[in-house]
C-alpha cells in the first residue's frame, strides 16, 4: 500500500508532533521548527527558509539537471530561467508529466491566485510567468481559479469586494500574456461546472477534520468555512470539474505550477485521488520571492515598501531599490572592495536571479559584486533597469486588457486549441 | 443583544456539557438524556421521547390554540388535521410568517428530504403532506431540497446512486399532490444558481466548528465533508438562493416545515440570518412518526417490518398492522372489556391520529377503545382500511409520474403562479 502523503511531516505547527518515519520529520529537540502552510510562511527562529529540509518534510522532490535537461530535449526550447535558476526547484511526479508528454499523451496546467488586493507585486508573477512558459512550451490548455471564496473566508472582505479583486487580478494574469485559446479563467463563487461540486465532495469525504488540522493547522475556532476550503482547490486538479474541455475524461493528467506554500492543499489531494478512482496531479514548486528587506522578511500588502508593485511607476522603483533593497555589500566601499558582496543575503542579485534573463550577465555580475570589483549601487541601478521594463511592459499589457477580454477568458466554453 | 438559538442547551451528546442558563439545559443528574440530531433519535434511557422538554431544550415554542385559530381564520379553511392534532407541535416565528401573510407580504417554504432509500414509508409522507396543505391554503412557493449530496456524505453510497434515489423520491413527493405552478424540487449535485454557493460561503463564515461540533456532535473523525454540509442545508433559508423565484429580493420570509430532528441546522441558520443580513427563517416542527413496534422503537430502512411503505401491497399492510402494530389493548378480551386500552402506547390509535381525517370518528375510536368496548382487532381493520386507501391513492399517483414531470419539477425556472 501507497504511504499517505498528507500523512508525512505536516510543515505547519504541529510538526514536532508529527510522523516521523525517518524520512520526514526533522525536528531538532527545543527549536522552533520553521512553519510553511498556505497562511503562513516562517524560518526556523525567524531566519530563512531551509528549502533542502522543506522538500524532506513534505515529501516532494528537488528538481534536478536530468528533468531540466529532459524538458529542453521534449520541449526543443531552452528551458526558462526560473528552472535553469533552480527558482522552481521541487516536483511530485514532474517526470510522469513528460513521460505522459513524450507518449503523445495529454495534459493540462492548473495555477491560481487568491485575490487579496488590488495591485500585484513581482513575487506573484513568478508563477503566472513560469506558467505561461509551460503552457507555450509544451502548447497545452490551462485552468487558472481565482479563490475569491477563499479571500472572503480568510480576510474580513465581503464577497463583493473579493470578486471585484479577483477580476481585476484576472486582468493582470491576462496581461501576462496567456494563450485565450488555451486558457479558462475561473472564478469559485461563479463557476460551477461538470463534476466540480461532486469532486468537491468525493475529496472531502477522504480527509477528516483529524486530518485536516494536521494539514492546514485548523484549529476549534476556525470557522467551518475554512474547513470546507482544501476541497474547493483541490477540484480542479481533476478533469471532469470542466467538462467544456475535458468531457467526462478522467485520464488527462494534471500538472500544478505554484509556490511550494501551496503544497499542502495537492498532497491532500493526490492522497485522495486514487481513492476516487482519479490520477494523482502532479506538482512544480517555486522559492518564495523575497522581501525587499531581505528573505527573512515578509512582503506585506500593508507595507508597499517590503514589495516592487506591477502598479509602481519608474520613479517609485528607483526610490524602493535604492533605499529598501537588502544589500550585501561591504559597509564601506574600502571594505567591500576588499571582501565583496555577500550575494547569499544580498537581493538586487535575488531579484536579477528571478528577472535578469541573460545567463552570461547574471554570472558576470555575480562573480564582478561578489568579488568587489561591483558596487551595490551599479547592481542596484542594472536591477532598476530591468524591473523597470518588467513592469512598464506590464503596465501597458493590463492596460490593454478591456472587460471583454476578462468575460471572454472566463466563459465557460470549449477551447478551440487546446493541444497543438 | 438577543440570544444566541445555537448556544441553547443543544440535544445532542454534548447536552450534559451544554450551557444552562436557566431556562434551557434540563438536565437531571446522572441520567441519560434524550439525544436528538439529525442523525440521531433517542429516548431517555431508552424511552419515548419528551416533547415538552425538547422544546425547552431547543428553545422552540409550543404551537398554541390561538395560533391554529388564527390560521384558520386568515385561510378560510379548516387547520390540517396534523394541526389540529398537534403532529405539527412546535415552532420558531410561525406567528411573524401569519403576521407577515396578514399584512399581504410575500413568504415561501421549504423543505426537504435525504433520499436515502427506494421507497419511503408514511412517517416520510407527513411532511410533505402538511407541505401541501400549507401551500394550498396560503398560496405561495416552494422549494424541495433533495440533499444526494449529504446522503453520499453520510453513507457510503456513490454519488450516482444517491442521485438516483434522489430522483425516485422526487416521483413520490409529486405524487403528494404539489402544484407545479408553485413547486421548484431541486437536487444539491445539480442545482447551482444565484447566491446558493454565496450564502453556503456566508453562513460557514458565521460557524466555527466548535460551534458545529456543540450543534451536531460532530467529531475529529468525522470527515470535512460532513463538517461542510450544514451551511448546503441553510442556503435555501434566504430568497437570494433563487433568483429565479425572487430575483435578488431578501425581504421574502421562508417557513420551514420539518421534523423537530432538523431544528439543528435552522437555530444555526436563525442564528447567522441576522449577521448576513437575511430574515431568520421561520419553523415549523413535527413530532417523529412512531414504528410500527411503538414510540420507542426505530423505523428501519433495513428491516422493512418496523413500517409501513407507499409501495406495500394491501395484503402486506394486513400482515404488518395485524402482526407487528403494537397494541395497547388488554391481555384478554376480558380484560381489556374490564381495563380498556392503553391509548398512550397504542399504535394504531396513534396512527389513525394522522391518517384518519374525520375528527369525530377518531373521538369516537378513542373513547370506545379506550372504554374498552372496541376491540384491538377492529381498530386495526379501520387502520387498515384507512392506509390502504392512502397508499394505494399514493401508488395510482406516483404511477402517473413521468419523467418529464420530474424535470418540469426540477426546470430552473420562474414560477408562474408563485402568489394567487
Amino acid at each position: 500500500m501507497e504511504e499517505s502523503e498528507s500523512g508525512r511531516g505536516v510543515a505547519s505547527a504541529t510538526i514536532s508532533n508529527g510522523i516521523d518515519d525517518g524520512a520526514n520529520g526533522v525536528v531538532a529537540e527545543g527549536d522552533e521548527e520553521q512553519v510553511v502552510t498556505p497562511w503562513e510562511v516562517a524560518g526556523k527562529d525567524g531566519g530563512k527558509i531551509d528549502y533542502d529540509k522543506l522538500i524532506v518534510q513534505f515529501g516532494c522532490q528537488k528538481l534536478n539537471q536530468n528533468l531540466i535537461d529532459r524538458v529542453e530535449r521534449l520541449t526543443g526550447k531552452p528551458a526558462h530561467p526560473f528552472l535553469r535558476r533552480g527558482v522552481f526547484f521541487a516536483h511530485r511526479e514532474f517526470d510522469k508529466i513528460l513521460d505522459a508528454y513524450e507518449k503523445g499523451e495529454e495534459f493540462y496546467l492548473y495555477t491560481g491566485r487568491g485575490p487579496s488586493s488590488d495591485a500585484l507585486h513581482l513575487g506573484h508573477l513568478v508563477p503566472f510567468m513560469f506558467t505561461k512558459y509551460l503552457q507555450d512550451a509544451f502548447k497545452v490548455p490551462l485552468v487558472i481559479q481565482l479563490t475569491d471564496d477563499e479571500k472572503c473566508m480568510w480576510k474580513d472582505i465581503s464577497i463583493e469586494r473579493s470578486q471585484y479583486l479577483a477580476r481585476e487580478n484576472a486582468k493582470d494574469i491576462i496581461a501576462c500574456g496567456f494563450d485565450i485559446s488555451r486558457t479558462f479563467i475561473f472564478s469559485d463563487f461563479d463557476y460551477v461546472g461538470g463534476d466540480f461540486y461532486k469532486n468537491m465532495v468525493r475529496i472531502a469525504k477522504c480527509v477528516t477534520f483529524n486530518q485536516a488540522r494536521g494539514i492546514f493547522g485548523f484549529v476549534g475556532e476556525d470557522h467551518i468555512g475554512k474547513v470546507s476550503f482544501p476541497p474547493v482547490q483541490a477540484a480542479p486538479s481533476f478533469p471532469t470539474s470542466f467538462p467544456h474541455l475535458f468531457g467526462q475524461r478522467k485520464d488527462v493528467r494534471c500538472l500544478i505550477p505554484c509556490a511550494i506554500d501551496q503544497d499542502p492543499y495537492f498532497r491532500m489531494t493526490r492522497d485522495a485521488a486514487p481513492r476516487i478512482g482519479y490520477l494523482k496531479p502532479a506538482l512544480i514548486e517555486s522559492l518564495f520571492f523575497p522581501a525587499l528587506q531581505g528573505e527573512s522578511g515578509k512582503m506585506s500588502a500593508s507595507d508597499t515598501s517590503t514589495a516592487i508593485y506591477v502598479t509602481d511607476t519608474p520613479k517609485q522603483i528607483i526610490t524602493k531599490i535604492n533605499r529598501y533593497a537588502f544589500s550585501g555589500g561591504g559597509d564601506t566601499v574600502e571594505k567591500h572592495r576588499k571582501y565583496g558582496a555577500n550575494l547569499e543575503v544580498d537581493i538586487p542579485v535575488k531579484y536579477l536571479s528571478f528577472f535578469l534573463d541573460d545567463d552570461a550577465e547574471l554570472e558576470r555580475i555575480r562573480k564582478e559584486y561578489g568579488a568587489g570589483r561591483m558596487l551595490t549601487g551599479e547592481v542596484k541601478q542594472r536591477l532598476i533597469e530591468v524591473l523597470t521594463a518588467l513592469v512598464v511592459r506590464h503596465q501597458k499589457a493590463r492596460a490593454g486588457v478591456t472587460e471583454e477580454m476578462v468575460d471572454a477568458f472566463m466563459a465557460v466554453r470549449p477551447l478551440p486549441n487546446m493541444y497543438g
